[in-house]
Order: C-alpha cells, then sequence, then structure tokens
C-alpha cells in the first residue's frame, strides 16, 4: 500500500483489494499457510450477514443445529464422485495425545456425508420428513493459492442440509433457497446477481444439479457468492436414509445442501469499492454514521462535544449503527480519509459553527465530494438520517447494477467471446461439453459461470450451435473471468 | 430410557441425564468417539445463552473477531506450562491431500497461543490498548470418558481474549468478566452460582489466576460453568506482546483469558431437572408457551384452532416464543407429558368450552399438578403470561437456591468433610497444597472446586489449620464432586 492510501484500483486491481481489506482491518493472514484471522470490523461485517440469513432461514422453517467437525474417512469415501472431488483439499488428523488413531479423521471440507449418516437414524417415516436444518461453521479446504476470504483454507460458512419424501419438494427447496441468497445479496448487500444452474463439470462433488447466484466484482470478473445443490438420492443412497411413505414402502429420501461464506465479505469488497478503499452498503455496514468533531479551542471542544453525544443518543435511539470519532492528535481531514477508506456510508461533521445554527454537514461515501455534502437542521436528525441511508442503499444498488449491466454481452462467434471475457461475461449458446469449457478456459482463461435461469426461459434452443465447437447447445452460458 | 418415560433422577442420576438429553431431543453422539451432534431444540438453548452472552460482552465494550482452528505445534510448546496441561488431548493434523506437512498443526484446544501471536503483531503502543476480543468457535480436546455437553472432544464455546497496559486493568477485567457470567447464570440461566478462585492445582495452564463460577447440579455434584483467567505476563512474554508506554518504555502486556461452553446447556439440565424431565428457565426456553388444542369433532377442532391462531398472533406479537402442537393421532395427555418432559415453562390448554367462555387453561412446569394450573380470560392474555413467565423464572431461581444453600456446609474435620460431600459441598480451611487436594480426591472423590470471594472476603487465616494437614489453611476452599 502507498503512504497516501489503497493503490489505485486501475493500477493493479489484485494488490488494490489487498489493501483494502488490510488497511480497513477486515481480515489478515494466520500463521498458518493459507489460514485467515477475521478481525473486528471484518467480523462485524460477518456478523450482518450472518443476521441477514439467518432471519431468512428461520423464516422458511429451518432451524439450526451442529454437526462434528470431524469425520471418518470412510465416510468421505461412500460416495464416488463426493471423495474424488474433494479428496487433494482434505486436512487429516491421524494423532491425538501423541497416539496414532485407529481411523484417520478428515476436518469437515462439508458436511454432506456425517450429516447424511445422521439423517439415516433420525428419519424413518414420512411423518419425520422434511428434515430442514441449517449449520454455522468452520470447513477446511486446503487451498494452494489464498486470497482473503475469497480462496481460504479454512473458511466460516452456513450449510443447510434438507430431507425430503419427493423429487418435486426437494427441488422446490434447492430453487427456494437460491432465491433466499439472492433476495439476500440484492437486499442487504446491495449487489445484483445472476441465477443459474452450474454446468456438468462445475457443479458440486456429488449433486444432480449445483444453482447458483454469481455476482459481478469492480474489475468484471465474476464470484460465485452462493450455492445451492439438488443431491437427489445420491447421499441418501450411500447413507442410507429411507422412510416409509404413506403407503408403507420403503423409499429414499431427497437431499439438498446450500452455502454462503465468508467469501461474501470479499464480494462486498470487490462489488463497490473504489479507489478511495471500502464502500459498505448501509444495510450491512457495522458503522452506518461516523460523526467527526471539528474544534479548535477546548472551549469550542466543550460546546461541540456535548452536541454531539446528544446527537449520538438521538440516532442510537433510533436503531442507527453510530460511531464518534472523538481521537485525538488527528486532523478532521485524516478522519475523513480513514473513514471513507473504511467504507462508512455517512460521514457526520460538527463543529461550532453548526452547534450554533443547530445543523450539521453529511457527506455521502456513495457520492463524493461537494455534490455529496449538505447541511441540514439537527432537528430530526434521525429521521433525515434514516432516509439517507435507505438512498445510499439504492443508489449503490443501482451503480453496481448499471456497471453491471454495461458488461454483460451476447457473443456469437468465438472470437467475440475472446473479445467480451477481457472486460466483460459473454453469452453464448453453449454445448455444455467439458471439451469446449477447457479450451475457452485454456484460451481465455474465462471459466463457465452458469445457465442463466432467466435468459434461458424463452431462449428457443433448436438450431442454436455452440460458437467453439459448432455442435447443438443445450443452453446460454455465462462465460467470465473469476475468482 | 423406560416405556413411561425417563429414568427416574433418585434412581439413577446418570441415566436420567442421559434419558433427558436424548429423548428431550438436545443432543446425541457423534460417530466419531466423544463428539456430539447438538440437535435443533439444543441449539436453540444453546443459540439462547449465546445471545445473552454477547449482549453482555458487547455492552462492556468487546468485539467478535475470528482466529484459525490451525495452531503450529510450536506454538502450543512456547509456555512451558501450557504444552504441559493441553499434550495429553491434542488432535494433531499431519497430512494434507494425502502429503504430510512440514510442521503439524494442532486443532486448537483453546486459543491463547495464536491469538498472543497475533497480538504481538498488532500492538505497538499504549494507544492500542486496551485489546478486548471475543470469538465464537469450535475447539476440540480429546476426551476419553466423554458426556455430552458435559464433556466432549469438540464443544462450542466463546473464548474472550484481551490485552492491557498494567495488571491492575488486567485484574479488573478477569473480575469483570466473572461477574458477567455470573449474572448470565443467575439472570438467565436461573441458577444461583459461587464465584471463587482456583486452587493452584486446578488452574489453567499458563495462568497466574483462575476464577470460576460453580454450581451445584441436582445430585449436588458441582459444575464449573465458566472460568475467567489472569495470565499476567505468561502469554505476553512467550509471544513477545510488547507496547511503547507513555514514557516510551518498551513494556509487556497483562492479558486475560476467559470462557463459557456448551456445557452450560448440561448445567441447565442437571440444575433444574426433575423425574418427569427437562424444566427450562422461560428467559432461555426455546418454546416459554406450548399451546395444546383440545378437540373431539371436526367442528370442535374448527373452532379451537381458530381461536388459537387468534392467541398465537397476540403472544407472538408480544415477543413471547409460542408453539401450537397440531399434531394429528396424539393424545393430549401424550402432548403434556411430552411437552412437560422437553421442560417447557408454560403450557396452554384450549378446547371447545374455553372458546365459549373466552378463557384458557394455564400450567406451569415450575409447579406441577393442581397447584400450577388456573384458568385465565383470553383478554391480555399476552400480558397475564408475560407475567406468570417472570414469576416462573424467579420460581426456578428461589428453587435452585434453596436446594443449593441447604447443601452447603462448613466442616471442621476431615471426617466431617468426608460424611458432607457425600450429598453436599463442604467448606473447610484449606492449605492449598497439591498433597492434601490429591488425598481428599483419592479418598472421597471429592474434588478442590474454588476459594471463594464471598466467604473468604471476612475470614480470618490466622490460626486456621487445614483439617487434612494440619498446616496453616491460606482460606477456605469448597471441596464437592464434581463432573
Amino acid at each position: 500500500m502507498t503512504e497516501q492510501g489503497v493503490t489505485p484500483r486501475s493500477e493493479d486491481y489484485s494488490r488494490w483489494y489487498n489493501d483494502v481489506v488490510k488497511m480497513a482491518d477486515l481480515a489478515d493472514y494466520a500463521p498458518v499457510r493459507g489460514c485467515m484471522i477475521i478481525k473486528p470490523y471484518g467480523y462485524e461485517l460477518w456478523e450482518g450477514i450472518q443476521a441477514g440469513l439467518d432471519r431468512r432461514f428461520k423464516a422458511t422453517g429451518h432451524k439450526n443445529a451442529y454437526f462434528p467437525l470431524f469425520i471418518p474417512m470412510s465416510f468421505i469415501e461412500k460416495e464416488a464422485e463426493h471423495i474424488e472431488g474433494f479428496a487433494p483439499e482434505l486436512a487429516v488428523v491421524t494423532h491425538v495425545g501423541g497416539k496414532k488413531l485407529d481411523e484417520p479423521l478428515v476436518v469437515r471440507p462439508t458436511s454432506e456425508t456425517v450429516i447424511g449418516h445422521a439423517y439415516a437414524q433420525w428419519i424413518h417415516s414420512y411423518r419425520d420428513l422434511p428434515v430442514l436444518i441449517n449449520q454455522w461453521a468452520n470447513v477446511v479446504r486446503w487451498e494452494m493459492r489464498p486470497r482473503l476470504f475469497l480462496r481460504t483454507t479454512e473458511f466460516l460458512w452456513q450449510e443447510g442440509h434438507t430431507a425430503h419424501a419427493t423429487k418435486v419438494e426437494a427441488v422446490e427447496e434447492t430453487m427456494r433457497m437460491l432465491d433466499i441468497y439472492a433476495d439476500f445479496a440484492v437486499s442487504e448487500a446491495a449487489i445484483p446477481v445472476i441465477k443459474g444452474r452450474k454446468s456438468t463439470q462445475e457443479k458440486f462433488a456429488g449433486a444432480e444439479a449445483s444453482y447458483s447466484i454469481e455476482a459481478m466484482m469492480g474489475n468484471t470478473w465474476a464470484l460465485q457468492s452462493g450455492t445451492s445443490h439438488y443431491l437427489g438420492q445420491n447421499f441418501a443412497k450411500a447413507f442410507d436414509i429411507k422412510f416409509l411413505d404413506e403407503e408403507n414402502e420403503l423409499q429414499y429420501c431427497y437431499t439438498t445442501s446450500w452455502g454462503m461464506s465468508t467469501r461474501m465479505v470479499g464480494g462486498i469488497v470487490m462489488a463497490h469499492g473504489d479507489d478511495k478503499g471500502l464502500r459498505l452498503p448501509p444495510r450491512l455496514a457495522p458503522i452506518q454514521v461516523v460523526i467527526v468533531p471539528i474544534w479548535r479551542s477546548n472551549d469550542q471542544k466543550d460546546t461541540v462535544m456535548e452536541a454531539i453525544s446528544r446527537l449520538q443518543r438521538e440516532l442510537v435511539d433510533a436503531g442507527i449503527r453510530v460511531h464518534v470519532d472523538s481521537r485525538e492528535g488527528l486532523t478532521p481531514g485524516f478522519k475523513f480519509n480513514d473513514w471513507e477508506m473504511r467504507g462508512v456510508p455517512l460521514r457526520m461533521e460538527i463543529g461550532p459553527r453548526d452547534v450554533q445554527s443547530g445543523t450539521a454537514v453529511l457527506a455521502r461515501r456513495d457520492i463524493l465530494g461537494k455534490d455529496g455534502k449538505q447541511s441540514v437542521s439537527q432537528d430530526g436528525i434521525a429521521e433525515t438520517i434514516n432516509g439517507l441511508l435507505v438512498e445510499i442503499q439504492d443508489n449503490m444498488f443501482a451503480q453496481a447494477t448499471e456497471f453491471r449491466d454495461a458488461h454483460l454481452h451476447r457473443a456469437s462467434t468465438y472470437d467475440e467471446l475472446k473479445e467480451i471475457v477481457t472486460d466483460g461475461w459473454a453469452l453464448i449458446p453453449h454445448c455444455g461439453s467439458a471439451e469446449c469449457e477447457a479450451r475457452i478456459k485454456e484460451e481465455t482463461k474465462a471459466s463457465s459461470r452458469c445457465f442463466p435461469l432467466e435468459e434461458n426461459k424463452d431462449f428457443d434452443v433448436s438450431g442454436a450451435v455452440c460458437p467453439v465447437c459448432g455442435k447443438p447447445a443445450v443452453g446460454l452460458a455465462y462465460f467470465a473471468r473469476a475468482y
């Protein structure tokens, strides 16, 4: 990072990201390679994400539970695709108290297996269904190229695991949770997302079908920000999750799983950040309003701080998350920059003249400079601020949507695709083959993101061909550089 | 467990505990030895505990953060007492993706070391102090004799870690957190606790002094339910946590750590449970009121369910956690027993006659039978119930306090101690030696619980001798059978 602040995005996006995460005190690398320490400011952001998701899960009938960190190696091996997908990333406990274990224990990379084993004991009859459970947990997938929040060996997430009597119900659940993730991203994180189905190559190891929400970052790269998997009867068969149906016949359950992780924190940084640093959507910002006192003499200080405590109380009472920056020995200008870098949506400045005139200066993070600055009356300040916070949230979503939409393009030829993915996402009729996806990845670094649900709704696949291989297309797919 | 319900406490306390935990669906053993699955009802109880603690931590200026699960073995070895205490319980990751690691990684048993390492990077000047951080996490300590919630190889907890400029501040913090644990236990869990200092033998590996809250279970055994450690400069020296003081001199910090875990769930079960099963304090009960509909004909059912939905809405609006047991094919009597076993503080029965007369029958879990049952008006039902929930909370605390106080005794001789600890806690002048503690443990199975703060306040130690060895006492100490 430079002395002035973060590295400009235009100069080096990757360094800009690292600078912002570190300077804004969101996270840092841990002494163990690939692991991270989530610092208080970053963790508060995660707590906001947790609250927004947990509320939605509970409103749709899900309960939280907790399953063990350690999974017997034999469990992981039961579902063939599953072990194949996860084997290279598994951390394994072999010794305890200096003695070797009979069976090595895997530190969970995800919990379908151990939860499947439990569900097989819990579920007996159709009356026990559906089982709708979520857990908040840490998981470990060894990461060779770690990036804070985006790819870390250990990360925090929630993983939902549900079991149903019918395929229809399980598919409905899969789509319900995908919708919940999209709603969360849009309403709370102010990030527009594209819902879609992952290609066969990109789906979860062991799933019948995987769906994701894909978000566009500030460099136009894609970030898979939440996934919802329809597992069919794959795990039910591997773990013997059966129930007696209403006709007293023994049937396998249909299961789903879905997750969102601390990766979302990185997504918020990259979807909204600018050259000055972080920009946080008001709904999730740990601090929504920072108050910077301005004074020269001690007399002025007393007057100003007195007014500030009154205003602070008013804002807290109105449920606004407010922080007063009363640090000594720092200029107001330094503080302004500091809080802009930390992405606080709204800054309030109060000096002696404001106290006298009963006003306050408000400066918006989403509109820098004079255009985003106004003097407002201290009367009804909470209402004024609540209104502005809604405006900022809406504006950030509009900005992100405008940016995204300007970088989504249809491609009819492979050459067009190659051109588009240098600065956007290309939508092509896609054959769905592993070969084409590998070739595109190799030649353009863009990976298959998804078959978007919306765009495929009215798409007539007959006659459409894949511009890469010329074979019949199975649907429209987005390709993009991705994290 | 018997067909009728849980094994009576008087018959076999240990089986009673297991029956309650399993029949009330709080938890179950996991496929990995010593690990547990916390089921939704048990996890909701834990969520209540989390909320009660988290609120208190934040109100006293603490922030949450997250540190890594894996700790390099070399870190654990840096503090001599620490590694000695934890070595036999450590689970160690040696392999990743099939390859052997250069340095084995310990799955955290507690995080003083890895957090100490981070604080050494973060803290430079007195201006950075105090650092007041808590984390919610899972930890692993290999357990040879597991018991659900009480002793499990993996458990969930919070661990606070703070760093201070002076000894005075660190000691104050240690006592502040001990007080917070006691306040939580009393106000939310309705469990009276004794605050005290652990003996040298029982203190945390690496601490200068450990304090705990000790609670009495229904069989008079003690449960250490929360601990707060003053770590002095031990970890600061091992991990080089230094700061420049106001005179620009380099000084070591003083640190503290403190934790409460899922063990508290077991404590609530055992402090309040009776022969019928669980009894949950209203403040923490996942369901505060269960409504059982009573009807014979379908006509009656419609009328009853309509009234119930109205009442349910009223209670939900008043912030009361309510559940309607609309299961078909089960008698009201079966449901009454079921919810009594699950410890729901208040049951509401509504039948056709209640609908007609605008009344409802309320039955208290803390007072079984006719004495705890009353017919109340449906008008102002939320207020009535809120009042009753407070009464139940208070009564449960009073019952637990009365029981505890009846089983606390002063002992002047070793024989008295032996007698007392068969059914209570014995308070003796104690020399504090490892030898006496070991002898008492060996001969009576009672362990040193603590030097209680309150009882030692006015105790004149001069002339007091340990009844076991006859040497001078250092203070009054409680001895008791313990989990």
